[in-house]
């Protein structure tokens, strides 16, 4: 009987297991077309290696707990296999170890360059004959996949970023009188603003942090950023700034690829939002904190979007019934029905038109002066961080599963490590 | 009827208003004795601008969302009532403003300073003959005032650190094969460092993230640093770094107040985590990521602690009843009867014996090799951060309250801005 191979790739979110779950789940209910789903041990590493997972291993309590932990439960990895030579040889390795697998089924769970991979693996199986589907599952809290209408992660850490914007605001508003007057939240998203739109929820309107969103898809100018601080903390008494990690200057330079050097001669390697805080203060003497989210913001799953997370546990299943479909070489997407009310369901775009490409903000959701979003982001934007899915807590924390697995045996003799 | 004065002092906490609606909802159960609550605004600076809310406006859903919602919804201050002459000035301004409005009972909201300014008020109001009683809301998430148990705010900004290196811990061990090795947390707390020290509430052992602990009370050895990751990385494959803003290197001297400058030759005011991020790079050449929880934590109520709230709150409450009883020169205390239950209950301590004092993480608390904590510290710890209290929402968000208030009218001259 065939079997599956399902993997983790890139950065985690906060429900990339919920899409685990629902890949596995789903499977499980279709016992008999599908054997085994196989779980690669650190995404597309795992099938190199020959790491598999047996996930038949997995109670239904670890799969119900596994739905709203954090991180990526069997392990992800930054891995992009190479172009030439070596990159033939690691796809024909993983296409061997699929064959010994009885793997008929491809499913990978990532942004861009993982339905590259996804794409690459497809054409050699068929190069050689087998029969493989290749299925790519969306995911990334940057949002920049094309032919999705979302990517299933962006409305956790949207709703984090909104969240914590909001209470930012009050804890500043407070303050404000003889204290900090501007807060600059650095958030992560590389190349695309979608994170820091999202932080506009958390105000019914420009008067409401966040008061300025530096966006990628705005090359920052120092001194017009400055003159907006200034009008702001002058008709607010105080101003939030949200900036991307992936900020620009006007010659398409990373703002966080700072030149400087500390007292010792090191590369200084600071943050665009300490860079940023910097600048105010020496511009403006106004009293300047900020927080970086970092990691924070793509793993809290104790504050996940409902919406999300179901969205992310749909596309894992979608993902099994498009395989028991028959179709391969393809995405599954997310399709947008209504704004309001939100409906929403999977489809299946073609893999070849999604591999790496980023969809940035459409310029139409960036408002005139380039500092905030319109009306029709924040359409777009609302419906994805609905309703809550707390977890369980113990002893004050929540509690969260860590799986303890097996690898499958081996059936080939081990390569060399890369 | 004599009246009361509350005031919200220094940083905020994520339950300080739930102190406000303890004090303002006690009072409303005794109008025979106190006719009403004055809500300084901004602090103390309220008394010396005459600046007071009359909290009778408020109804009881505007007091019950309160009691859940961020910042100091009074506003808050950072001001420090000078010594000498200007100083005087203030204190006989401050007690003119209370006589003037017939307000008997002073209770002042924050930490060691706002200690230490309501004793000043109270002595120079006995040196006038005027009948005043000042009594001090403890208030802080840095934790750092003797004689109570905890500080009301702590509880939380400890869940908010705990749960978020909790978190962080899992997208680690997703990501450290062939990514991130070491996950820098930066938090608040300057000179203490219990919030640092909760982190440790995340992992069962030492086992698990955090694994090292960088507080002010152990003066940072780089060198030793360097050899303690490097180990840990090798042990478990990652490292997770929890350092408190006011890490001090071995002559006492902040590590945050660094002297390097950009390519402008702008001082570059980078937090210590990135700095120590900078360090590890350069040392062992292992890739890291930081984040700067900075206000987030401190912000963060919509995951309070029940335990902190429920504090906050009863401190409030204890108060007014400490105020009816004809106590003065006091702080209300938490005292702790056991530690597993956690029973506790408020107490009344002697204020000159609270101002001006700071108390770190006694030595038993931090383990012999300086890098974290003890069991009697998680003993300690470990009840402050139970029990889950999320506020409501709407459109995905918390939905917190903005109250709207007026000032009660003057009845003296307004004096020139400071």
């Amino acid at each position: 009987m065939p079997n599956a191979f399902y993997a983790q790739s890139g950065g985690v979110t906060a429900v990339i297991n919920a899409t685990a779950a629902g890949v596995i789940e789903t499977a499980a209910r279709h016992r008999i077309q599908i054997g085994t789903v196989y779980a690669g041990r650190n995404g597309i590493l795992g099938a190199l290696d020959e790491a598999l997972y047996d996930t038949r291993q997995l109670t239904a309590d670890a799969l119900g707990a596994l739905r709203q932990s954090p991180g990526a439960a069997f392990g992800s990895c930054r891995y992009r296999i190479p172009q030439g030579d070596a990159g033939d040889r690691d796809l024909q390795r993983i296409v061997d170890v699929f064959a010994a697998h009885d793997i008929r089924y491809c499913l990978y769970n990532g942004g861009g360059d993982s339905a590259d991979t996804c794409l690459r693996i497809a054409r050699v199986a068929e190069a050689r004959g087998l029969p493989l589907q290749a299925i790519h599952l969306p995911k990334t809290i940057d949002n920049d996949l094309p032919l999705t209408d979302c990517c299933p992660g962006f409305g956790s850490a949207a709703k984090f970023v909104a969240t914590a914007v909001k209470e930012v605001g009050y804890d500043l508003a407070a303050m404000q009188r003889n204290s900090t007057r501007v807060f600059v939240l650095e958030v992560l998203g590389r190349n695309a603003g979608w994170t820091t739109a999202a932080a506009a929820l958390a105000g019914d309107d420009r008067s409401q942090p966040p008061h300025l969103l530096l966006m990628p898809e705005r090359p920052l100018r120092l001194d017009r950023l400055m003159d907006a601080i200034r009008h702001c903390e002058q008709t607010y008494g105080y101003c939030v700034l949200v900036v991307s990690e992936g900020l620009r200057d006007q010659k398409g330079r990373l703002m966080a690829a700072s030149t400087s050097r500390d007292a010792f001669g090191h590369p200084q390697l600071g943050g665009v939002g300490q860079r940023i805080a910097a600048d105010i203060r020496q511009a403006l003497g106004l009293k300047t904190h900020v927080a970086v989210a970092d990691y924070l913001m793509r793993s809290a799953a104790h504050h996940v979007s409902a919406t999300d997370q179901a969205q992310a546990y749909a596309v894992g299943e979608a993902g099994i019934e498009a395989a028991l479909d028959g179709a391969s070489n393809i995405m599954i997407s997310l399709e947008r029905r209504s704004d309001e009310p939100y409906v929403w369901q999977t489809g299946r775009r073609p893999l070849d038109a999604i591999a790496n490409r980023e969809r940035p903000l459409p310029a139409a959701y960036i408002s005139d002066d380039g500092w905030h979003i319109t009306d029709a982001c924040r359409r777009y934007l609302q419906p994805l961080i609905q309703g809550e899915a707390p977890p369980p807590y113990a002893n004050g924390l929540p509690r969260y599963v860590k799986l303890r697995l097996q690898c499958a045996p081996r059936r080939l003799p081990a390569v060399p490590p890369r």
